[in-house]
């Protein structure tokens, strides 16, 4: 049994992480740290845990984790993660962090678009960034791996076969996504108190998202090339669920069935990604570690829409993948 | 013209007051206030107004106020509204007031469920509640009206004809309510927070809810009897309406049709309240100022459904129902 | 392994009882019917089981089914369950049947409220009642498992131990319920579109839902009495859940306290039934096989609050529930 | 008053159409016609007007409507519209038409996306494309509207001032679409089932949605030049509006507050289009006739953000408009 502590277990993700894994076979949730304000009995926190997990989140405590734990689920927020991820990583714990301060390589574009200096350049060199389907390799020899955000996830899903493949152009990729609300966390705001965001649906984040960065990073490690991303981030009315919608300037000329064929070659095997022959919804990923995508001809353009649970593959989902992948077990345990 | 204040206007009933006069064809919206932190540009505190009116919520200023309106809609909270109402009748405007300060007569019950001290009896004797289908004559003459709160709205207009006509036990009537989360107010809460609110249903206020001791001496004022009322409310997953299911004891035996007839009798002539021949459905009132009831025997009790918006027959359509009264407009302006 | 075939696996129950069965360690499904017109790919059914499920939904064929399976979960409509359920029994499967058909053991009752002739009384007669609190000895050793309605799963684990205790009057229990939509079904209709049920609440089956008489059969043996129960169902803008607010006039004088305490006693041990200390959420049962449970005092009469998912323990969960106590199987295989 | 007969009035824009020209002071319904299946008292069709109006929705005979009316608002669907348009033309009738029929005035085009004979080419020729921000003046002068489809008029009205300015690139515009449910009419579909649809978002109509080549015909009519659009429509779990974010490729340099001054100088004097400083949220335009629009640079290209209420100013809101247009009525009567 892989025993799992949480760090910052009073969010979403920590909530999502507990449920996954309640149900793994080969893994138990050990130790659950929040702040101080947020911590009690797990079921107090979260009543849906009543009668299923009996511990406590506890204020984090270092002397109490060591010894106690194999794995961190590190659910901290950007900027406050790489304050406690060095010390998780002394404990000799393998680490999954879900925040975004080891995600970026370029400590410049973290600090513009993070506005905090980066404290922990040593691990951030060494971090592996957690998409299985592209970095599976060096995830199993990681010790920390910077968990993806969830935006990036169905992006990057969306658009690598294209990339790798050198069938589109990179300097032009639109990227336009809608999110549920649960990816906004759990803190109460005025844009998402319910008489403002149901039955409502905007953009935010207009050229300035932070996951902009992070998508940009990795299509251009995968394309081997400069990728410039337009990315245009929505909330809509929802619990679960990212559908990204991604516009690209195809190369030279493709058909239809053989896009189709491309994606399903790229991704046989890949037990998370499923190729679809219309376009996904997010219901269908929703509560679920998949991905659907559907690749297209539209106009001229190829059009590839893609639909994941954001706090499962975009998060929680894909730690608990990460985890079966660094100690060796089957994958997709707890996620099928 | 009627020139209309809106003290209190950034909260949902101010903006709802707002929507409702700007189609209103003999009033009109002179003045805003709230406070200071919410103060700017109507339609910057509530885009929706955004070509459609241009007035600047501002910091209450009585000087200001003077001789500039001829009635007041006070949207404050309970508590707050009695420090002002005084001053607002002082400058010669005509008062509906939707905070409970000026709904419940007996101010023990008032110190006992608000937990404050009541600081303006004088003008609680004056105050008349502001039901228009039970106390129209009142209203006519009223300098003060106490608005009616939204719950007590729909259960009194659906259990009203049964104690006028006591037709049933008032010692044991049962008000199940639920209500769209715009009844909530404007402040973020977790509660409310879209992704804890949504895909959810749940009962609040056991016992202790405020609306039950003004549903219970306005029920008796009509029944010329003690009523006694358990009053459960639950908020559910939409934004407008109240749906509340009463269950009562009948005293003798009447028959289904006959129930049906009292009702359409016994609200003939009222413009806001139609009896229905089915469950009537919350959608089906929103946006409007109507109540839709439907009365039924139901394995020897009367059960009674009765439908409005929380936000306007509940709140600022009954307030300027309560206001074309007062200038003896056509009593439907604005509201048809 | 137990094999489990799933009889109409083309609908909402069927749906989630394949979901609940790809995560039990010891079932499989192996075997899928619908009416021809709903067969095909699993996964072109329910694109959630894409990459999950790669059976088929076939036509309904015994000779296929002969020797293939240990259990089956027959998720058919009222009426026509009965006309499968003995077949299925001749094959030497064990049976949970999900229809009405084997639940209600007054046939005359059954053909008033289902308006049709009972067509297989002697099976209905070894048919044990699926609700495992109660039942959980009988089930062990039953072929034919009659799994409970939804509704009736909700309102009498919440009255039960008052009925038990014979705690409250029998003859004046109203049972106030708001259910999520996916219990309406998968068929669409005008009052489930979209536009029409969004943001709408309202009661329906007025004195006349088929849950009544099921409730009172029930209530009526573990009460040892006759019991009577008001039963009045809602429908809510949300997917899944059932609150029921159970309202019960008490027979003597209990105190709070020991209202909580009787409940904790009496479900003491039960893995799915938990007591709450706050009135209980649909949210945090949502997906799950608990009941959350409230009991309290209001106004001298006893309200009791549960919420289950309408879905889980309403329906697929329990089936699975009943599934693993007959075989021998640890009660919460699937469902923790 | 302008007497107004409402032809298809048992559908959504037909609703909406009788709840505006309720509120218009110088205008009235007169005469509501259906297919016989859905005929009846209006408000046992539409239960939200019970009280509200009195009328009969009755099979369409043009007997009865000689001489009744001034205007005909005809919200019959695509291909049956133009079976019936001739003769309210006829009776001397002004007719705003609500379907696609005399939209397109290549008829070629019409034919190979609706499938069908243009039969009406005579009163195609006349048709007068609904849009008042660009062709008012013919709107005045016209007999025969046809009002918009609700995805091109929130996407012209976004895209219009750079094509007209010649700013962008016409061949590779991109409008991403959002729709509320409401959009698909009133008739239940497996897809928008409410535990189908909620929760849920998805694209359709790839590449093959209707109003494409809408929007390309009136782009370029107002562009001059041949204007290409990728047009891609989504379907999201709320009722009202149409959020699009349109992409286009800037011809030279333009800064951010030209954009904006652009913007307002174009649509100065238009009371219906706000230009605002932020992404517009379509909970802000529900149940108004207003479009939001909000245009912005972001990694080079020219985005813009525009929102309205598919069934207001993208149906029935749009037609009074025009119908106040023909008439010589204030434009914004019944929809300020």
């Amino acid at each position: 049994m892989i025993r799992v502590a949480i760090i910052g277990a009073s969010g979403y993700t920590g909530a999502e992480s507990i449920e996954i894994i309640l149900r793994h076979r080969e893994a138990e949730v050990v130790y659950l740290s929040a702040l101080p304000e947020e911590c009690g009995a797990v079921w107090a926190v979260f009543p849906q845990f009543k009668g299923r997990c009996g511990l406590q989140i506890e204020p984090l405590d270092f002397d109490k984790l060591k010894g106690k734990a194999d794995a961190a689920l590190c659910c901290l927020p950007h900027k406050v993660s790489m304050g406690f991820v060095p010390q998780l990583l002394d404990l000799g714990l393998k680490v999954i962090d879900f925040s975004a301060d080891y995600r970026l390589k370029d400590t410049i574009v973290y600090e513009k678009f993070y506005e905090v200096k980066h404290t922990d350049k040593i691990n951030l060199e060494k971090a592996v960034y957690g998409l299985p389907e592209f970095f599976r390799e060096k995830i199993k020899e990681a010790d920390l791996v910077a968990n993806p955000g969830c935006y990036p996830t169905g992006a990057l899903l969306a658009a690598a076969p294209l990339l790798k493949e050198k069938l589109v152009e990179t300097d032009s990729i639109i990227v336009n996504a809608v999110t549920g609300i649960s990816g906004a966390g759990r803190n109460p705001s005025e844009k998402f108190h319910f008489p403002n965001m149901n039955e409502n649906l905007f953009a935010y984040g207009i050229g300035t998202h932070r996951h902009m960065p992070e998508m940009e990073q990795i299509a251009t490690e995968i394309a081997g090339a400069d990728v410039q991303i337009l990315f245009q981030p929505h909330a809509g009315p929802f619990d679960r669920g990212i559908l990204s919608t991604v516009y690209c300037q195809p190369k030279g000329k493709t058909g239809g069935d053989q896009l189709s064929n491309l994606y399903s070659d790229f991704y046989a095997g890949e037990p998370f990604v499923q190729i679809c022959s219309e376009a996904p919804a997010v219901k269908d990923v929703a509560g679920t570690n998949y991905c659907h995508i559907f690749p297209t001809f539209v106009k001229g353009k190829i059009v590839v829409f893609s639909a994941i649970d954001n706090l499962v593959k975009g998060a929680s989902g894909q730690a608990v993948q990460n985890m079966n992948i660094i100690f060796g077990l089957e994958e997709t345990l707890g996620l099928k």
